[in-house]
């Protein structure tokens, strides 16, 4: 059957919690949308393993496909929508796509911090568009602000607070003086957190955004396997109180920052001021902070997932299309570049001001032992706090002057090394 | 002479603080552009009636043109950029590019909440794109977020500090306990105020600012001359501190919000609870914050003025156009709806909870007159709080629960007319 003129025909693989928001969208606002993009937006074809989900949207029976490759081989579908989620099933979907000469909209983050230079390249090489607004932060039109706001700058800094679940468990801990296995818990209850939490709370979802953004923001290969990622499972509700009193609030961030021809890039906790733009971030929010050569400081902040914030990027991508269509053209196409633009970078190498907590016996002359070792390290220590009983043994917690992170963790080692030192010591990077 | 191949031919009309800092960031990143844009960006026309500040630019004498006119008439001009300012000849500059053929980008914001709705209906009728995302809150990418961003939402409110001016004077005022006179000095004296103040001070810049943040945002014609415009000039400083007591922080706000099939528009200096995402927007920032139908809660920050910003945020246009240009054709075009889409709103009819200070005589039985006068308007009061000493009088100030502006102000007219009321009232409603 042949394409009808006016009509941009939509091809939805998922039909899930984000296909089904999708569906919703479109039914609710057709003649928006239409006036909007130019041309009428049609779901003409629809895959999903789980019929009943489909059932669910009111698509006419006749438009239910029996597989993703029929979505894909239908003339009418103008656009292959991926939001079956995953790293395979989602690559061969959207692989096909784009061999079938679709243009192809995921709202995947995994599939494209892991397996998308493949995919970029196969894009690149058919002239096809690969978009992705959905992937990163939902809500926030980051990709856009990346790719055409902020087109005339060079980046000096990006920071994200991307993972809306660590941001509920933080905000809860600090706000409400819940331990972490608390808020956590609480965070499975309203459905903020998946019963296995450690792909969010280990900070690898984070990573994935990390990998995208900076790949956009710095036009760098980004090899996501390499990403150093800390999640925030080990932070103590002390650290979070102790930062607090020093006028910092602790958040996970996903941080990128150019530095002598290289790109240091690590999720980890972090502390930001209380001034700083993200401190006040909280709950469930995402956003990202960037410094750009021109616009100086900016700040994007949005719901980071959610079956409509995340259906309403996946349809901003749709419209782009679909207004190019109405030009008779292709929207402009943005793939990340192929090669890695900077010298290796170690977090040995990262210099920052560190917040440092050890636990240590109550005893004399462990301060001057400790300020002793660092010294020796060339680590300048700028506060000290030594304050209240933890569980096992006492706090000593410590802000240094802007320290190199190897010479840092070589003291930590010495120090832990001593016989006064009773737990793990908690390090947090300060950040802004 | 014929258009070079790969170039795209910038006509500058204005060499000022904008059109030098587009002319420095085009010398400086001619080839980080030239690879986003997919092609050459090169000012190969500029006109200013001061010929020295053209000098200062660095580009070839020989494309000094004696006009805006010859600008435009340049056959190796793909757009004009206007960025002469005022409402006259710039009117003049942007309907003869139109006119001419020529794509148009603009940072002016007082030229087209004024006078756009001409321009914008000869931009359509050229079917040329007259782009502006420079003229409101430079760098913040507001106009592409509602435009492409945005474009499966529909908008619940739009909130904006959109003055860096205002909001500097505001933040010394709560900050560092400044009186407004003595703040709005320091402003000058940084240059973040004109030496005629009025302007920024009484709100028209950002009544500039709402015109076309509401038109884009809520798919309407906006009359500018009709807005309710109030600026800072008559907060006291004990205003501020006692709705920072009471949980609130004072903000310049341009504030859009649809309510049964109205569009309530207004400046206004509001109140914004410590948690909402503008209340921690300080200096001379802007932000905007809107709700969406599918997005649900969001917020954009960064710089609303500065050289290189503003120059951002111009370029972001220009590159726009090249990147049409390098596919052959022209980006999606926007212009403003010619019609009102809603019915006539008027502050009257508007509801929120409302701060109002009263300075009275310190005496029994005013707080009493003031309750039962309130009472009878159907005005219900939350909070008081009675304190400290004012010049004049003692200041009452109370928070009211959700009422009726109309009814409000009946009430306050009346109190007004008591014996005990020795200064004028101040009013501010709660926005958020």
């Amino acid at each position: 059957m042949p394409r009808k003129k006016n009509i941009f025909g939509i091809g939805l693989v998922g039909a899930g919690t984000v296909g089904g928001g999708v569906a919703k969208i479109l039914a609710e606002k057709a003649d928006l949308l239409a006036e909007r993009a130019g041309m009428r937006l049609e779901i003409v074809r629809v895959a999903d393993l789980d019929e009943k989900r489909i059932r669910m949207l009111s698509i006419p029976k006749s438009r239910i496909a029996a597989s993703a490759d029929e979505v894909i081989q239908d003339a009418k579908v103008d656009v292959v929508l991926e939001l079956v989620g995953g790293t395979t099933v989602a690559y061969d979907i959207v692989a096909k796509a784009l061999k079938a000469g679709k243009s192809v909209v995921t709202a995947n983050k995994a599939l494209l911090a892991e397996r998308g230079r493949d995919l970029f390249a196969l894009a690149r090489e058919k002239g096809l568009p690969l978009a992705f607004e959905a992937a990163v932060c939902a809500a926030i039109p980051i990709i856009r602000a990346l790719r055409d706001g902020l087109v005339a700058d060079r980046l000096e800094s990006l920071l994200g607070i991307v993972n809306g679940t660590c941001n509920y468990i933080l905000t809860q801990m600090l706000e409400k003086g819940k331990p972490y296995r608390e808020a956590l818990a609480e965070a499975q209850r309203l459905g903020f957190a998946e019963a296995d939490p450690a792909f969010d709370v280990e900070g690898y979802d984070s990573a994935h955004k990390l990998a995208l953004l900076a790949a956009l923001g710095f036009d760098t290969q980004v090899d996501f396997h390499a990403l150093p990622v800390e999640g925030i499972s080990r932070l103590a509700l002390s650290d979070l109180h102790m930062a607090r009193e020093m006028g910092y609030v602790a958040k996970l961030l996903a941080v990128a920052r150019p530095r002598d021809g290289r790109l240091f890039l690590s999720v980890h906790p972090g502390l930001l001021s209380e001034e700083h733009p993200l401190a006040s971030v909280s709950g469930s929010m995402n956003a990202v902070a960037l410094f750009g050569d021109a616009v100086g400081e900016a700040m994007y902040y949005g719901r980071g997932a959610g079956a409509l914030p995340t259906a309403s990027a996946v349809l901003s991508d749709v419209v782009e299309l679909a207004r190019a269509r109405a030009r008779g053209s292709l929207p402009h196409r943005w793939y990340p570049r192929a090669q890695n633009r900077f010298e290796p970078a170690a977090l040995a190498d990262y210099e920052c001001p560190y917040f440092v907590r050890f636990t240590v016996l109550d005893r004399c002359g462990v301060l001057g032992a400790i300020a002793t070792l660092l010294g020796e390290e060339r680590v300048s220590i700028a506060s000290v706090v030594q304050k209240g009983l933890a569980d096992a043994g006492v706090p000593i917690v410590l802000l240094t002057h802007v320290a190199r992170e190897g010479n840092l963790r070589r003291a930590i080692e010495r120090i832990e090394g001593q016989d006064f030192i009773v737990a793990p010591t908690a390090v947090m990077r300060v950040e802004g």
